[in-house]
């Protein structure tokens, strides 16, 4: 790989001092790098190749890192990455002690606010300005968000302050015509329609140029021009949506025209009220197979460079067992439907999508809706599973709560991702829904151990009508046979002892090895709503010291309720993920670093021995 | 009270029956009937009145129960039950067993989704309106939602689903130019210029009367004359957010006129679209007290209906302590910020927006975009405290992980209406706020157990630095004198005994009453986190039982984490809230439906006593 540009950036003046002329050789050899260096370690590719020239031009027009770029959702910085001089650290990108796949405040000024969820950035750019103007800070504030994250409501939220403000924000949107699936909704046919208007776009061009050479202009003037601007815009072309919430329109521009960017991004940046900059990017562009998948390039493990053949670990996973489940769930039962926020292949529901088109409602990145939609379908007779990853779950703890769980509603969360995810980090680890779900009344909560218990429970928490949680992590449960589930019921592995271990989940093969290798008792505790108390008591009568291990966090999840359930008798010692957010580093190595390994256990198991 | 139409509606039935020249005259016995039961058992009366000619508009057009009304955040709902043959009720509204001041699905089929928080109705809607089409069902689907609740995110993602789904959906805009608080954003301002456009409005006017005449056009001409409409809607008003979502606009409609309301409804109930219609409402209309001061008579206790004076019972309040708190607090420190959700005056914070205005953000009904915009803030350098209602702060549930917790920045949360909250009943307890920040990592929570507490409490939150929560319920703290508060430890009321209470917050007061009358040993847990580990030592070594009461769930909360501290040595019993959700009653009522009244805890006391 030769890359002379990327090597001389050991910060970002030495990006800046190259000269304008050079920036799309630039762009070429940071192309060519990511591909060489996410090849190897994995990573989200697509979205990166997207934004070379922008964030390049960003990072010319902006006086990093003293003005302010808050990428939302975050794993599209790697470009922002190389060229504030961190091109060195690409090689442990997503490791342990590695270079984060997201911002992170902790590792460079530039990464100015973490982010890793969606739809944040507007809010927190604009906060940022707020208290930037507050303390005499004149610098600028951008906020990059992607036509996806738009659709979340947050961003709405957001959009609907700032315009109100009259604040110069610089809302860019990163317009690539799809997020992570493709994109849903009436916004989304909005911004087709946007992109197409080429006659719009060639007048507004001129306009544009035409302000562009009269900065000096005073206020007044350009209030009046603006106006003008704008009765001709909406005969022109009815999409208006941004000017409506006080936005100054910008747009479109070709997001892979440097100079046009940085002509684009300067005038912005000059103008002092909210600006919405719409930029047309290309997923995965300037590599073949990137361009032609980006949703598999969305986020990916190590590949071949040449033919961007991924190289596998795993034929299956959770998601795809998960996703037959319910289609063969919903072949004999026509009621059943699926709801999904942009994440039908994250999820394994491409299939239903095909088989099912007029019972699945991919919402867009809109947790919320969803969930309460879900629960509309529920209360209109109809069995919906929401098939959502457990940390953007998160989103719709409210909607969970009181439009679900109050109501009683019998829907059925398919929370993947669920518990430890490895290398997307803090803001991805699916370990609170436990204990989140758990304040919630009503809520059953499944947790399948095998590959074969994730199909049944799927099945008998559609059956059963009650609201429900079917938890299952990132990767392939074990193929291990265990007796059919019976609800509520608990499931002794190993015949219960002095000390017995009470695991959940993924948890239960790392210590069936450690009960095994120790003598120790073993249940697996299929259901931790509602737990098994005829098990219970049945320890309770036997156990001096239950441990208990689940794939969450080790206060308020599982383990929690036994120790309630068994206070000031039987001592429980509660393994899980301890306060501190866990970050990057494979899932392996996150148990590790958790105590949840079955070393760890082994150990635990052997103290509680002697201890008796 | 003179009723006879009132008095005649014993179901649905009897009101279609009431000839439409008569619907006036029911309108204003509406209007007397609520004043004079409202009078005396508080409610949300200026809503009600606001939509009186509404609701029976809609009534009368909508085949209820089989079509379909959701009611967004459900207060203005009284007219509704009493259309649906519900009037004799009204004297046990908001009270204990008696008719619910919300949609209930248990109390009746008119109410077809329990609602409570904002901006929910539009996803319900649809959810229900495609599990009705799904099973054949061709009945109307229509959600009445506020100008304030369409701030909230999660309406614009249900606009945006329901707009591309092509769906009848039938969305009444019940605009009022106000939410709870005064609206702000730039969609009121777009509202307000909506309103005022009554150029376009006589056009429309003419427009939609022209083709309500002729019903069945055909789609396509349909179509182009829609496209034309829209045309010409673009040039003479730029106020196009709606149909740029998918939705047909119509209106604006005068709220209070019910002939022209049925036309309407009439019209967008035969279209076979996504249609929403603006429908312009007063507040407490027809009263002259709620149309003068609708804050105030939002909701509100008891009144004399001749004057509107407030028969009170509170000088002052929780709310308007921290209000006070907080403006001595900001005086001293200019980065001191205020945001909140719409509840400026909720949380007491309107003296610190008139004297602090530079620093004071409401951003509407849009608690999610609230916290990361503070915690965009407190990134900049703010000290910003966020001043929310418990139950309404479930809505930021991630925002507040995501945003504040994992990046550790110091905003303050002032969480009023923590705990139990009375009449609102399940959908506005504050119960679960300690058990779901206790799921993330680095937040302290403060428990204040007085009035002087709480504002020594939010000054040393804020100084700390710390992501932070302070919690106080509804009500008045009682004026007890406590020695000087140290961050992160408890006081010990009474000296610890063999039964000792550790109490928290309000429950303080009562559990001082039980000790004293018991001799117990009682302990203020000021902090639920950080816990006093020092205490806990002591108590460790003297007590063998342990009684913990707090005024939130008792499982997942402070209790719980004192009973995982303790698992296998001193037992502990909680008493707080327990799974089955609270339904309304007064605050002393349902402490004692929870068990968390002095008597009951002294009960819990001397039961334990015998048991050591």
């Amino acid at each position: 790989m030769n890359t002379p540009l990327i090597d001389g950036i050991k910060n970002i003046e030495n990006f800046r001092r190259i000269p304008q002329q050079n920036l799309d050789e630039l762009a070429r050899e940071i192309r060519e790098f990511l591909v060489e260096k996410v090849s190897r370690t994995g990573g989200h590719i697509a979205s990166n190749l997207g934004v070379v020239e922008l964030t390049i031009a960003l990072h010319k027009v902006f006086d990093t890192p003293r003005d302010k770029i808050v990428f939302d959702v975050g794993h599209q910085t790697y470009v922002s990455k190389i060229l504030s001089g961190r091109a060195d650290e690409f090689d442990t990108l997503r490791k342990k002690d590695g270079l984060s796949g997201f911002p992170k405040r902790s590792e460079s000024e530039f990464d100015v606010f973490n982010t890793g969820h969606s739809s944040t950035s507007v809010s927190a750019a604009l906060g940022l300005l707020r208290a930037m103007r507050h303390k005499g800070d004149k610098s600028s504030v951008a906020a990059v968000i992607g036509d996806g994250a738009l659709t979340g409501g947050m961003a709405f939220e957001a959009l609907n302050d700032a315009g109100e403000s009259g604040l110069p924000l610089i809302v860019i949107l990163n317009d690539n015509e799809m997020s992570i699936s493709r994109n849903v909704g009436a916004l989304t046919r909005h911004l087709g329609e946007m992109r197409s208007s080429s006659g719009y776009r060639s007048f507004k061009k001129n306009l544009s140029v035409f302000l562009s050479k009269i900065p000096k202009l005073g206020p007044r003037i350009r209030v009046r021009l603006s106006r003008l601007k704008s009765r001709i815009k909406y005969f022109l072309l009815p999409n208006v949506l941004f000017e409506e919430l006080g936005f100054t329109y910008l747009g479109p521009v070709d997001g892979h025209d440097i100079n046009k960017l940085i002509e684009t991004i300067t005038m912005a940046r000059n103008m002092e009220e909210p600006v919405l900059l719409h930029v047309i990017t290309r997923k995965g562009r300037g590599y073949k197979p990137a361009e032609t998948e980006p949703g598999k390039f969305h986020g990916i493990g190590p590949f071949a460079p040449e033919t961007g053949e991924e190289i596998k670990k795993n034929i299956t996973s959770n998601s795809a067992i998960a996703g037959q489940a319910v289609c063969r769930i919903a072949e004999r039962d026509r009621d059943v439907a699926v709801v999904t926020a942009a994440m039908s292949t994250g999820t394994g529901m491409e299939e239903f999508k095909k088989r099912y088109s007029d019972r699945f409602f991919d919402v867009g990145i809109a947790e919320q809706h969803a969930v309460t939609m879900a629960a509309g379908l529920a209360c209109g007779g109809m069995k919906p599973i929401a098939a959502i990853y457990s940390s953007f779950m998160q989103r719709a703890y409210d909607q969970m709560l009181h439009d679900v769980a109050l109501q009683r509603l019998p829907v059925v969360f398919a929370l993947d991702r669920a518990g430890l995810v490895g290398a997307d980090g803090e803001t991805h680890q699916g370990v609170y829904d436990i204990a989140y779900v758990l304040t919630m009344p009503y809520v059953d909560i499944y947790s399948p151990a095998s590959a074969g218990e994730l199909e049944q429970m799927l099945e008998m928490a559609v059956n059963k009508g009650n609201p429900a949680v079917v938890r299952y992590g990132r990767g392939l449960l074990p193929d291990a046979e265990y007796p059919h589930i019976e609800y509520g019921k608990w499931l002794e592995i190993n015949p219960i002892s002095d000390v017995t271990v009470i695991a959940s989940g993924r948890m239960v093969e790392t210590a069936k090895r450690a009960a095994e290798a120790t003598g120790a008792g073993l249940v697996s505790a299929r259901f931790i709503r509602p737990m098994d108390e005829d098990m219970l008591r049945r320890i309770g009568e036997k156990t001096r010291i239950i441990i208990t291990i689940e794939d969450g966090i080790a206060s308020g999840g599982m383990g929690s309720r036994i120790a309630e359930w068994f206070s000031g008798s039987v001592k429980v010692i509660r393994l899980g993920v301890g306060e501190e957010p866990v970050k990057q580093a494979s899932v392996e190595e996150q148990d590790i670093l958790c105590g949840m390994d079955c070393e760890s256990l082994k150990k635990v198991i052997s103290m509680a021995m002697e201890e008796i």
